[in-house]
């Protein structure tokens, strides 16, 4: 068969074909010196380039030369709050130089600031601010994104979020998981009625953003300040009915329970947990729900401690790992400094740290053929400038991705080299 | 006058005309709304765009539109190791992992590993390892490096450092500034002939850099297991001697006086400063040296505490940040990720941040002209791709460069969009 791309001269290929209950190092399952040849956008030969037909390229080929360099599946960022308006750089200045949070927000920081901002803009300016963030996710591999409404509070200004994300998702390379976050705080409008912002959520919102079939998942901020585990509850189960995949911001700022309620509503994730019990850690694993690590937020809040990765995945865990871009906890689209912190600070290994940005980033989001590389699935791969993936977190917030593939097709491409030198 | 190049459209042009003695936010003495005019790579226009003469541009000039971003002079990066061979991957899983740095000094890691690297390296793979780094420096606004040797550490090899470094400068935009490191370890060789070995420096090293011009700095690494202050004090004297500036690594892992040694010697900067003590502070603050930061190594290293950033500036200190770029202790040329550490870590605020990487960190290497932008100097400047040096720590770890000039001409340049949104 002649192959429509070739992708060789790889130092080898990691296929991601293992699961989350094997040691990542054999998760990998990597093929040395491998190849990678494309049909009509799915993959038809996945082998050591050795083992390639004689006719593998023809004239019409385009081959895609690995430069000694690893290739992988494209990658998968499972948490983000990437469409908003407005920035916190003067709360994060304010936040440096020793600022409490109380103090923040009584200066009108804090996500009521996104809030307003969000609210205050249209639908075509969200689009618009979310674009270069999405061009600067795509240049680093990554070709599957979860994103959450959660800034606009309302009926109103949920529902446009979620349908910014569906615009998004259709107009570049990235596809988009919306995920509605109407629980993520109380509005300042109705904080003294909670009640009557959980009822807005259960009677309107939810039901609203299900009928246009605007949500995959729903997401509840689970914390002192934001939502009650009873109050999470109601929400994630009235999602639930309504079709949508509940998910949860759990136990980030302390213990509230959050990763055993993930565990009994069986939520595709729990998020956060740097505060997450021994108690919490065995539900997890008894129920096989995902961890979403976001180390780049403890840094970025200058929170401790950092989650215990190390501690998830010796339970038998599956851990992914994220950016969580957003403007107020962490800022940054960098999937190299979420890796590096992944392993500096959480305590997951390399090949953890890889598994956790695809295949394990990809069964939080329940994708079923994303973040691995198998024949007859979908050729969205990533050709990376540095021979191992080791280099990825080692070689820290630099970019790696030198060619990004989507279905067969290179979507970005840049001059790297990141081979670390000598070796 | 009409200009060659005319630098228009930008929220602000930051000139860093002030001095370290003031707070930071009148050092970089703003200009809003300004326009930067050049002719034959001299700064010849420096003011609000409202002020420009009428004939500023003509067909021949070509127009920088800073779409409403900021501009500010090029980067100085004061101290890199990026001259060496070799990578250190392994080594930074196993800390990661939990081992000490004993274990990593017996399983064959630690400077020894690219020592031996280096030395196995020609000149000619020195230099082309050496190039993708500073393309990635460049890429960010980096137009003046600092570059040690200290991977040889036998007379040949430390030569051959500083020649590659040589060459490297002569061969693209980056203009590097050498600095000889022989005292960076006692080479296993000379393990157990110390002495033996800082003749080595003190006879031959020294004298045969001096006499070929090869380093205009001469640093050493003042710490239990690499050189005494005594030795120190020896090496840098007779470099002072032969010359060379001297500067310090400096109570990076304990207090040992580091900085009192670089202020009786009048050394240009005393790097690292992690565990200085009081009245190493009141010493710097007393001589006017300048304090290099390097928390990305702490980050990197997992050691604490971070050097006490605000501590130095409080103390009326001159403050410059670094990448430190190198394969064992800080493997990231990443200056966005270091100037947020120096926010988040040290202490800095945002603007501190931006001065310790300009106009700060110029005066750590002596560079007249480099640094800030005037009249009449050198057009070396870069356009950035958001609204204020104050996103560039927030917005964390992403390329905010959009547009480098050097003498006026573009030579790097890149799609950048980091306005934040909607700010």
């Amino acid at each position: 068969m002649t192959f429509d791309l070739l992708v060789h001269n790889t130092s080898e290929v990691l296929t991601l074909r293992g699961s989350p209950a094997q040691p990542a190092e054999l998760a990998l399952s990597p093929i040395a010196r491998g190849a990678v040849g494309v049909r009509d956008g799915q993959i038809a030969f996945l082998g050591p380039e050795a083992d390639l037909p004689p006719d593998a390229s023809g004239p019409e080929t385009v081959r895609l030369d690995a430069r000694g360099g690893f290739v992988g599946p494209a990658l998968v960022d499972p948490h983000t709050h990437l469409v908003f308006a407005g920035e916190r750089a003067e709360e994060f200045e304010r936040r440096n130089q020793g600022a409490s949070y109380l103090e923040l927000a009584r200066a009108g920081g804090g996500i009521m600031s996104t809030v307003r901002a969000t609210r205050a803009a249209s639908e075509d300016e969200l689009v618009a601010f979310a674009r270069p963030r999405l061009a600067r996710l795509l240049r680093q591999g990554v070709l599957w994104a979860e994103v959450k409404s959660g800034y606009g509070l309302n009926l109103e200004d949920e529902l446009k979020m979620l349908r910014a994300v569906r615009r998004l998702s259709s107009e570049q390379p990235v596809r988009l998981v919306p995920t509605l976050l109407c629980a993520h705080a109380v509005p300042e409008e109705q904080k003294h009625a909670r009640e009557q912002y959980v009822s807005l959520c259960l009677e309107e919102i939810i039901p609203r953003a299900a009928a246009e079939g605007l949500a995959r998942f729903c997401d509840a901020f689970v914390e002192e300040g934001a939502f009650s585990p009873g109050e999470a509850r109601r929400i994630l189960l009235a999602a639930r009915s309504a079709g949508m995949v509940p998910r949860i911001h759990a136990d980030q700022l302390s213990d509230q329970g959050g990763a055993a309620l993930a565990s009994e509503l069986g939520a595709a994730s729990a998020d956060h947990l740097e505060h997450v019990s021994e108690a919490g850690i065995a539900a997890l694993s008894r129920t096989g729900v995902t961890a979403v690590l976001c180390p780049t937020s403890t840094l970025f809040l200058k929170a401790r401690p950092y989650a215990p990765g190390r501690r998830l995945r010796e339970a038998g865990v599956n851990v992914a790992l994220c950016t969580n871009l957003n403007p107020g906890s962490a800022m940054s689209e960098s999937v190299p400094l979420a890796m590096g912190l992944g392993c500096l600070e959480n305590g997951l290994t390399a090949a953890e740290a890889f598994w956790a940005f695809t295949r394990g980033a990809a069964l939080a989001l329940g994708l079923g053929e994303a973040g691995r590389l198998e024949l007859g699935g979908p050729a969205d791969l990533v050709a990376f400038g540095c021979a191992s993936h080791r280099h990825l977190p080692y070689h820290l917030a630099v970019d790696h991705a030198r060619a990004v593939v989507r279905r067969g097709q290179v979507v970005a491409e840049q001059d790297v080299d990141c081979t670390s030198a000598g070796a």
